[in-house]
């Protein structure tokens, strides 16, 4: 006998959990549609030599690698067999790799099919992603990604429509107290020049992108280390701190950043997405700016976007932002692009937590049809027909079983509504129709039913 | 650079394919849940020891294997590892693998949550699965099947549904001259017996399986070779024709079949199956009886279906039957199930063929917004905005580019419906919304447009 059980990291799904994330997925999908995206798909697997390097050392590590199929052996001699590592070993015996994330298939999408794609190219995609991550609470090693992006231009258009598509999707999700963060990564170069850091770049950001969740003190402590002065540390503070996003804020940043490019074409960019943000209410979102936001920094060219929902206790549900070398790697240059990406799983923990999916069951609407004997199955089948043609979910018992069970069955199983047949609704050519959330019973004939079930719903 | 290439045998899907293969899953996914069906979801991966030994050896080897992180040699001496053959080192190198198919994570599925399953349950699954398989013409290395099954219940009411939703999908699909093959698990038994067959059942069943490819001649020759008596011939060429599902053919049956409990059952359940069937206008219905099919027998313990589109030059599109074992091999007996599969990729394939798929764009009740200037642009956004609180699908052009451009953006990408706006259109708050299929062009106010639309729609 063999145990049931799943990989570790991984999760099975039942009923009531996917009528849940169904209705993430679709919420974010019509949104996305609003706004003219198309959909894609990509094979779960990519050649390794596609995924590896594109995330880091550690991103490397965390791919889920596919042995190769047939007698992979027969290429190896025994000698190089016995002396390699496992990684020199893996390159031997493996060529495929499930994706890791949605992003780089894009890019690789984009070049292999470059010559049928109209540029810019708007297109979403909701599909798992897989990282041999050490599993542990709000982290899985099988998660979906719901991602959008445009590909093709530089216009700061899209950035100002994923800002109202994140406003639309968490307000559509009853989720109306996110927050995106948003920041830029000229903005940020020219904040290093304002403070003259003295180390590199990358020791910058990756020290202040902790300032969330280590605090000022201990940041200013590992900067002051790492070579800022400490005369621009109270600078640096104030340039940190979130700010709304506003025509104030940009201002104020115009007078305290120093004279750059970086700092002439990161002001141009913010005030030309207020703009567009103005045009469409977006004093009604809630965006920040946030300077010490930087995450994947390594590829973000423009602005940053990263989107939480504050007391939920779980981090960031989205990011994103515009990247103008996605392509590069494969061979395909001067393609600006921005994007941002949905985690299905982190939403779900997120709405779970705050309570947000009381009346999600998939049988709400559905009916069971109860009978005392074959006489009353065979008429149940002909009347759960009829009313499967006028579009409503019906369902009759298999089994021959007392009305008690029947009526147990629809109950744990989520039906809202029963039919008992027997007899006396035969002859008469009527149905009891049963409302199990009210109680309440009433004789219908069946072209009635229809219309009290969409009235009472 | 790399080479943008994926990995053969697997595909990507631009917009217009995904328009179509969601037009597909719709219909299905549709209908199943119009019978109460509810979805699960399940991991890509299994562990191994779910997978192997459940696909006969053959399908051992199409399992994609995946290599465990980290070092995975170091649990491996040296010399184990010059010694080992492939399948060896395999096991002790990979412990999960990608799904097969949706049935046997389905059994784990169950086992694994009995505890919170209320039977009969009757779920819906629709999922990628992979094999190693040697790519070739309509054969893939990912592919999506669409299952429904019920499980807990023997009653044949359920095999009657599957009859129904097979009739449903179908014609839902624009697929209407489909046929749906049935067999039962227990009349091959007894057609076994009828003809004396020397040899195994296996053997028998295997033979008369090709009866389709090959032509009764040569499984004629073959099964004489294998132990029928020539005598038996005739009778069992008669047996294996093709037959309409009618209460005249099972009483033909019944009088050609030897006596037996096998008989007795098979003719008895068919019988059964038949009234719910009538039941549902079941005469509607492309169904036959045809006693030569023998897919995937090893584990069908009842009723076995196929489903084909002649004249498709495609072989079959789904398939299913009755298991009473499928749980066992992960503990848990007694629990009858029956279920059925849809291939996507070979129902898109057929779909394709037969030129079903004229009308699917995804942007054909889109609008694009064109401008002339960024005045026009914000203009545009801001209408943009509002019209899709009114539940239209609109895209604002982001870059600046001559009008004919944007209207040549618009019918590449397969929009319908184009918005111009100039300095009239602004100062005068109209639109001018062209059709770009019939070339008409008319002046309205905002709030006219999605009127206008949902009527030329």
């Amino acid at each position: 006998m063999q145990k049931a059980a799943i990989p570790k990291g991984t999760r099975d799904f039942g009923p009531v959990v996917m009528a849940q994330r169904n209705h993430i997925t679709s919420v974010i999908k019509e949104v996305y549609e609003s706004f003219g995206f198309v959909p894609i798909e990509t094979p779960s697997m990519e050649n390794l030599s596609t995924l590896t390097g594109k995330y880091g050392e550690e991103g490397d590590k965390l791919l889920f690698k596919i042995l190769d199929s047939g007698d992979f052996l027969s290429k190896i001699s025994s000698e190089e067999l016995s002396n390699s590592s496992a990684q020199n070993l893996t390159r031997k015996i493996s060529s495929k790799g499930l994706r890791y994330d949605l992003t780089v298939p894009f890019a690789r999408f984009v070049v292999q099919h470059q010559n049928d794609i109209t540029f810019p190219f708007k297109r979403y995609q909701m599909q798992p992603v897989w990282r041999a991550d050490r599993p542990q609470k709000g982290r899985y090693r099988e998660f979906w990604q719901c991602d959008a992006d445009v590909i093709g231009t530089d216009s700061l258009l899209c950035e100002a429509d994923f800002l109202s598509i994140y406003h639309k999707v968490f307000t559509g999700l009853g989720l109306p107290t996110y927050v995106v963060k948003m920041n830029h990564r000229k903005i940020l170069e020219s904040i290093a020049e304002t403070v003259s850091f003295g180390g590199s770049f990358t020791t910058l950001t990756t020290i202040i992108d902790k300032l969330d969740k280590i605090g000022w003190e201990k940041v200013e402590e590992e900067l002051l280390a790492n070579g800022l002065e400490s005369s621009k540390a109270p600078t640096l503070k104030q340039l940190l701190q979130e700010k709304e996003f506003s025509a104030d804020s940009i201002e104020w940043l115009n007078d305290n950043l120093v004279d750059g490019e970086n700092k002439q074409q990161g002001i141009s960019e913010l005030q030309h997405l207020l703009s567009y943000h103005n045009a469409v209410n977006g004093e009604q979102m809630n965006i920040t700016l946030d300077f010490s936001l930087a995450r994947g920094l390594e590829y973000y060219t423009g602005c940053i976007f990263e989107a939480v929902i504050p007391d939920s206790g779980i981090g960031s549900v989205s990011g994103g932002g515009r990247y103008d070398n996605l392509t590069d790697v494969f061979g395909l240059s001067g393609v600006s692009g921005v994007g941002i990406s949905f985690g299905l799983d982190r939403i779900h923990d997120v709405m779970t937590k705050l309570n947000l999916f009381k009346d999600h069951k998939d049988l709400g609407s559905a009916i069971l049809f109860c009978h005392f004997d074959e006489l009353g199955k065979n008429h149940c089948l002909r009347l759960a027909n009829q009313l499967r043609s006028q579009g409503l979910k019906c369902s009759v018992y298999p089994d021959k079983k007392k009305i008690g069970k029947q009526f147990d069955y629809a109950n744990k199983t989520g039906y809202r509504w029963v039919i008992v047949i027997g007899d006396n609704e035969i002859s008469e050519e009527v149905v009891q129709l049963k409302n199990l959330a009210s109680g309440n019973q009433i004789k219908l004939t069946l072209n009635e039913v229809a219309n009290h079930i969409h009235e009472a719903s």
